[in-house]
């Protein structure tokens, strides 16, 4: 079992931790929140009195922070942990950020001699409380093998994606993509029902054809038309309409970067965008549906 | 074994009704082509002297058009088969063309007591040759049931999407979604090979999370991920952009129809309109790629 | 002074009738509201007991009709005026339709000898009170200079676009680039907004630079950067959504007749038919800065 | 007259200090190339020995710099000119750089006592040559005055759009409202092209219409309809392709930290995309028009 320092407990942060705990391993965390750290103690975590104290011993530091500043200031900030880290530990942050922060603090830690790995996480506060999370990581093979011993232990499907910061970009590939089935596929649906097809006839037809696609297999966006997703549930998250463009704008970025044309994600993006603006934020992302539908 | 009159033998209405015979039914055919007669009859066909003969004794009459006027000339022009059908015959058209032809045709005959189905067709000439195809089937149960009898001689997967036109609706909202998923794949992995990624990893890990769909399972539109797909092969097709294109107009037409909103489905089509003007109309329609990945 | 017969009397083809009877001109109407009949009477108009009495020694028709399919039916259809009208008659068609069914309904009435032009209008039934239309004509040179002496009766702008079907074409284009003057203009002021600008000062600036176009100059979307425009009066229309969304499915129909490509067009369409869904059909085209700037 | 320190002499920067030593103020002038450094030495201007040397007793320190991080290096990075600028002298950057670095620049300065403007330009380098480029400023009131007595000998127009970052802020609006007018007056003009239009009698009636704008008066993207403009000139620019990629990737920038809506931006951005994907970078960024007429 192994020493592993952890930075970030909020709704996927702390579940994450928990798991680890769970599998035997000793656990030192550190948040902001008094009352997140006192939650884990009382599952058997160490307080750490400072951050800088998760690096004690530390085999392993994993963080789960909400954006990239956050964590170019937590490792490599004044006082930065890059000061305090000993060179045989294994830095992962799961944090889904920019790619160009994952791989500017990816090599700043190289050139200190400390291992790194960025290993974004998708599956949501559902997944990381069972312990079913996907990974998608970036980093070296020897790094990758070293983080997968843990990992699996938050999570269910490990992905090793390429080098650092591979893992960032693998994942807002898919996102973007997802956004774009499921924007398509409400379109379709809506389009059908329009001419009065059945939706549920449709989405089995479709799923049979070649326009299947995940959204048609476990999360239709029309209602009613399966079971225990969310727009058979008023459309309660699951994943938000706020997330998602979030992680569309850093695919956008990403996308500016390297000047790759993304037509279709550009527009996903702002049909999130327009939703944001009739406040539907914190709805599920499968709302969209409502934006071809309501009339 | 039934008695079916066969109009319009085409790289698919050939070997569709090739496979009519194999299974033992009686074809009478007629196409303007007198060598597509011919080599019908040489496998055992009648040859029709005139289009109305297809008609005679007639329990099915299948027809494989190229668009909705020629349907609506065939069947209700000036000496339109309307004329000349049994009331015991069932019409089936397997031609994808616009919904509203396919309802106009479906109720002038219905008025004149003939029942109709209409049964666009995928799968393209290597899944007629095979006797593969999907037909997608509108129409009442019972005549749905009827047609089923003879098109699983010519196909494997055959659905009911509804009343009369609705077989045409359900295909175009597939092949909208389908353009959807092309494009937005190929962006997705266009994007992640800008940033230094490997296709085929990059590949794997979306399969794997929310962004699968089928063209990451069968029809990857990046060269080599896959054997045996078109974008490996030169990109020979394949279902041609130009049918592509076709399709997506007819998406288009129907989005028309009903004031849906489809802006995904708007953009593919202009996308596939901008590689027709490229002069790329003739390549299978995952060469799409190329207008991300050519630099 | 001309024998004019006159077709269809409703919100713009009313006052664009009285127009013709105040420049003194012997006007026969018909329409199917007595109503509309009966006040143009009072005005001066003889009124036709059928609609071929509108035929009788007149040296023009003029029609204004809501869609394709009723020009097509009064002139073409069965008892059509084509049976009614002299060979000295021009017939000018008003009505903004598809350009088909212009070239169709032209070239029936040419092999029967009887001249066509069409020359839709713009500028609104505000316009069509004031006598100051805009019409947009198609038809030959002379047929063209012969339209042109009355038409100067109802309006100030005639252009004469080419043969016939040319107007309608000029004029959905024309429309189609105002709907994406109007989005355009929309997200580069609201982008602005959400920076902290001023949108009069933005406007301003982007009026006297290269962003300068007919919504800045006359018809800002923004409220309250100009008096007396839709915007600054709560979008009272002004040119109604829904008939922006109308010119906009005929473009997208003449698009796909001729296989061109318009991204821009299909985006601003669709954003249109958003706003349809949300109920915003009766207001003013304008406001789409609405679906930017509501949070 | 003003002493004046000026950094950067590209193609726009050369020409804009050559116009200020032609006003007769006193220009000391720094370059990485020597070359540049000569040839306005020759035209009277003082050779600064280092960068810094700019600073001595300037009134003004006017920048022409490529990117957001060299303006940000030059003033703020180690031993950058805030460490050697005089609380009397006014720093106007003429870059166009994102906002978020005038700002940052902006700031810092201000903190050290030091006023700045962002007063990014357009209209090329024939303007630059020709002393009439357009200034679009950001900053207070009383800094904008100061530097509007300086900038009249560069350009003809001087906008005040707001306080420091507004500058470019309202630039790349207007860019990006340009790059639209650009792409939907291609659109509108090939649509009727395609339909057999005259695209000169089109472009007269657009003109003269509510499809006006800018890129119809003065720079009409279809050759041969106006003299002197890059279309009739083989698309020789002019304003390149890429540039204008540039700014509208400066423009999703800026929407992505507002979180603005701009489907039609985002669009026409990624239309430059696949021009530059087609090796068109180098063209006028009116040979958009090709994307749609190219057969």
């Amino acid at each position: 079992m192994a020493n592993i320092g952890f930075i970030g407990l909020g709704n996927m942060g702390g579940p994450m931790a928990s798991n680890l705990l769970k599998a035997g391993h000793s656990v030192t965390v550190f948040d902001l929140s008094e009352e997140a750290v006192a939650e884990l103690s009382i599952q058997g975590a160490k307080a750490a009195s400072s951050v800088e104290q998760v690096c004690d011993n530390a085999e392993f530091v994993v963080s789960m922070l909400p954006a990239g500043k956050h964590v170019r200031m937590i490792y490599c900030g004044e006082n930065g942990l890059i000061n305090h880290l000993n060179k045989s530990t294994l830095v992962i942050d799961c944090s889904t950020i920019d790619a160009e922060s994952a791989q500017f603090v990816g090599n700043e830690l190289a050139k200190a001699g400390i291992s790194f790995v960025d290993a974004p996480v998708s599956g949501g506060v559902a997944g990381a409380a069972a312990g079913t999370l996907t990974f998608i990581v970036g980093g070296t093979d020897a790094d990758f093998n070293r983080a997968n011993s843990i990992l699996t232990d938050m999570g269910k499907n490990i992905f090793h994606a390429g080098n650092i910061g591979a893992g960032q970009v693998a994942k807002i590939c898919n996102n973007m993509l997802l956004s774009i089935l499921m924007a398509g596929t409400s379109e379709a649906l809506q389009m059908g029902i329009d001419h009065g097809l059945d939706p549920k006839v449709l989405s089995e037809i479709m799923l049979n054809s070649s326009g299947r696609n995940w959204t048609l297999e476990l999360y239709n966006p029309c209602p009613d038309v399966q079971e225990n997703v969310p727009s058979t549930n008023g459309y309660k998250p699951g994943f938000m309409v706020d997330l998602m463009a979030k992680d569309l704008g850093l695919a956008q970025q990403a996308a500016q970067q390297t000047n790759s044309a993304t037509p279709l994600g550009a527009m996903a993006k702002n049909l999130y965008n327009l939703m944001q603006n009739q406040g539907k934020g914190a709805e599920d992302f499968s709302a969209i549906f409502k934006l071809y539908s309501e009339k």
